[in-house]
């Protein structure tokens, strides 16, 4: 291992079977040792109200129960995670699909929480970096869906972007490491409405700024938290925009950097 | 590779949870390189009828439409392989879930029959052997759901019996091989009521007069074909009993060679 890119591809990039497919096409011709996580997508809320299966929520976060835990299984692990490997295969990416099951390369335990129980979700305690050197050796290209396991049977959901960046934060001890977050924007925008207004660069204080200003909310404040996490804890760059990252140099993206 | 064990467990052992772990943690005290093989079991067909998708079928053999794929990618290389993987993590057995297309292992061609359509089932074509040593290089227990693909994006449904086989045809020529398939019953029966009545050894001459004498009989005939396939291609030996084959030593089987 000397250099490593670790990708993630969000929901938005699942769903959409023709964004998807020039996605895995453009991430197939990037050389050098490489690993994708993928997101869930909707499928797994679809087969829930398919099978009638009720989803619980908590402050607005979902609740993992047993019927859950066997839905994001059957479909992130299974459907989504072979789907993509099968056309990574077909562009001649030799790709293998993984959980932090398999070869126990993501150990986690399931979150404590005292007021809440979020039921089998995991939080990761270590990445298994001989196991991931030895897939490398093996010459294949992992893709992570986003599952893990505590190591006493249980497999345990765990959010993709965590994933990703865990990944990334054990292999920076080894190997220079680059983090690219794929999703349907072509960054952090300064205005939602205008999807030309990327915000090219953002450190650690001109994020806490964009907070305070309201220009950063929602949904982007977890995922700027956890690329901060993994940045101070010395991953050099990430990287976010959309999919055509891979294929266009120039293309708009912002970087993230701790200072 | 020197000698290598491949196992395939039925889908009446994938469908009593407790059979299964207490088999699981005896596989995990199997020493040397070894690989399992699992069948689907009932869950599909469950998950078809929840979901309200139709099994269609001809000729008593089920057609796999686009549906049907889903439903066993999301059944079997989701949620039974990662159960299976989680569990013998759990015993500290290194075990890696795979599909066929997963390292590009088992490439396949969807089944071309002039009569009959039979949808999304792959005949196998090649086992990539190594790509199987890498993995065993890499210190992994390769787990294999029955699902293979073509190489150009589409995965294909493919008989698990038959992957155990062509994966053990394949490594004959590289190491010696055992290959052993687990069931619910000790062996192969001279008389079905009777569970003591296990025929100890039977070779291909003795195979024909027990089909011609009408006592092997329905779905042990394809399942002993595909066996004396691997026997005639070089196998030596192929052994067929309930799970405590793995436990008991002098434990009743059936026991098949060549001549």
């Amino acid at each position: 291992m000397v250099n490593v890119e670790v990708v993630k591809i969000g929901s938005n990039i699942v769903n959409n079977a023709q964004v998807l497919n020039q996605f895995l096409k453009d991430f197939s011709q990037v050389s050098g040792l490489k690993i994708l996580v993928h997101g869930g997508g909707s499928k797994a809320s679809e087969l829930s109200r398919e099978m009638n299966i009720p989803v619980h929520m908590i402050e607005g976060r979902r609740v993992t129960d047993e019927d859950s835990l066997e839905i994001v299984t059957m479909v992130y692990a299974g459907l989504i995670n072979k789907k993509i490997v099968a056309k990574l295969q077909s562009y001649l990416c030799n790709a293998l699909g993984l959980t932090g099951a398999d070869a126990n390369i993501l150990a986690a335990h399931k979150r404590i929480n005292s007021e809440h129980d979020y039921g089998y979700v995991g939080d990761i305690d270590w990445v298994n970096i001989a196991g991931l050197k030895g897939l490398f050796d093996a010459g294949v290209v992992p893709v992570f869906s986003a599952i893990t396991h505590d190591g006493k049977g249980q497999l345990l959901n765990t959010n993709a972007d965590t994933i990703a960046a865990e990944l990334a934060m054990a292999i920076k001890e080894h190997a220079q490491v680059k983090l690219t977050y794929v999703f349907e924007k072509k960054g952090v925008l300064y205005n939602r409405e205008d999807e030309s207004s990327v915000i090219k660069h953002i450190d650690y204080s001109i994020y806490k700024d964009l907070k305070a200003e309201g220009i950063i909310t929602d949904g982007m404040i977890p995922k700027l938290d956890n690329c901060f996490k993994a940045l101070e804890a010395g991953v050099q760059e990430i990287n976010i925009g959309g999919p055509e990252m891979f294929k266009v140099d120039n293309e708009l993206k912002t970087k993230l950097t701790w200072n």
